[in-house]
């Protein structure tokens, strides 16, 4: 669950021979990864190409094989997108579909307790990658959405993932540079670090505005049957200096039944 | 949206030479549908070998290259599952994220009002798929799940999509024999076809015990801007025969709220 795959690069695909399955299947993914980095709806097959590094003969042949399988559809304007068949097979995916089934309960309760987006989130190399979200109609604006990944240094979900990563990760992560998105964006190692000693002493992260001006965040985590942390649980409010502790009240309910759910059992 | 796309089959791919693109391609894709028909969470090598009907070594070979990219992930116990780089593409393909996008906050309001489990399926092919599904933590037992399919003739989403398919299509999936789940699953292609008719003027279709005992649904169809059905919403409830209208109710709005939020305007 931790730690991206390797991607396929195709970029140098061209001096590779085309009889080759390696080059086949590794430019056969470069071509789905031309829709996701980043994010696309629909690309014509000349920018599927550019983006893939793939021979434009190529590309053509191969958008023509993800078409029949039904991973890519050509649309009416003859640009193509992402096709259906990828997204049943993808929800498949047992750690998603798992996870957001025995979670799916419990974040409705919260939502319904708080009224406020809420997120179900996994740790995924150096990103908070976004399993679930609700939300209502009068919710504050966020950038989240499913399947979308955010820094973990500057999400309420990302914070609590990094502070019970093992320490080979955090230390990984400190030791690059690290975006400041607004302000108050925490990105100095130091400080970072007693934050997240902070958190695993807690058990709860709140944040505000240090990813999208005007919202704020709590955050709790997740654990499995054997204590380690799987998940993280938030919610994301309009930032309001009233807001009492009932919203965190909330939130770490909702943490406990998912890791109750899951088999986690305190120790007492 | 309608029309299942076409599956690779690789069946006979013994026979086709190693060194074709589309040889390369089609086995690529029979190893996902190894997992997806029917459906199996974890599988070893020699069973994907075995559902893709592919040599055991190219099974290998195209196996490694899905786990290089993160679409198959090797388990502790040496089985192979979907990986999450799957469902990370898969979420974001556009039919299924805008559709649940738009139609989320109004399936939320569903819940909350009968506090019932609430579908959201479209027509593919035979089937009606489906795209979300909000369930309680006291909802009575259903087999849909999000990303499955369920057949047209006995399902409330499946009865509202067929209704509003094109002749051709209701033509075709009444000129096969249908199946019986239940005594009341109706299976008879002219009382089938009254039933459609009666959905169209009605707008909702209600069912009870068609499919799994005990249960009963309600669905109406959801259209977009051109007045086309492109979805359907449900809920499924314990059978009961003192359920009122106000049910019904709750559905028919919640398919006009996202309706119209998709730019349907009902002609006056």
């Amino acid at each position: 669950m931790s730690g991206k795959p390797a991607r396929a690069k195709a970029t140098e695909g061209a001096s590779v021979s085309p009889v080759d399955d390696r080059s086949v299947a590794a430019r056969l993914f470069a071509i789905l990864d031309a829709f996701t980095s980043p994010p696309a709806t629909a690309l014509s097959l000349t920018a599927i190409a550019r983006r893939s590094g793939i021979p434009l003969s190529t590309a053509h042949r191969l958008v023509a094989e993800w078409v029949t399988w039904g991973g890519l559809a050509r649309q009416e304007d003859g640009r193509y997108s992402l096709g259906m068949r990828l997204w049943e097979v993808g929800v498949q995916t047992p750690t998603a579909r798992n996870l957001r089934t025995i979670a799916l309960p419990y974040l409705e309760d919260l939502y319904e307790t708080t009224r406020e987006h809420v997120h179900l989130a996994i740790l995924d190399g150096r990103d908070a990658l976004y399993l679930e979200k609700l939300s209502g109609h009068r919710a504050v604006r966020v950038i989240s959405r499913v399947g979308g990944r955010l820094p973990l240094h500057a999400t309420g979900v990302g914070l609590v993932l990094l502070a019970h990563a093992p320490t080979m990760v955090i230390q990984d992560y400190l030791a690059e540079p690290l975006q400041r998105f607004l302000p108050q964006t925490m990105t100095a190692p130091e400080e970072l670090r007693r934050r997240l000693a902070g958190i695993r002493s807690q058990g709860i992260v709140r944040m505000s505005e240090e990813m999208t001006a005007g919202s704020s965040s709590l955050a709790a985590p997740i654990r499995d049957r054997t204590g380690q942390v799987v998940a993280a649980v938030s919610i994301v409010t309009h930032t309001s200096p009233g807001q009492g502790p009932e919203h965190e009240q909330a939130v770490r309910v909702a943490a406990q039944g998912v890791s109750r759910a899951l088999g986690y059992r305190r120790a007492s």
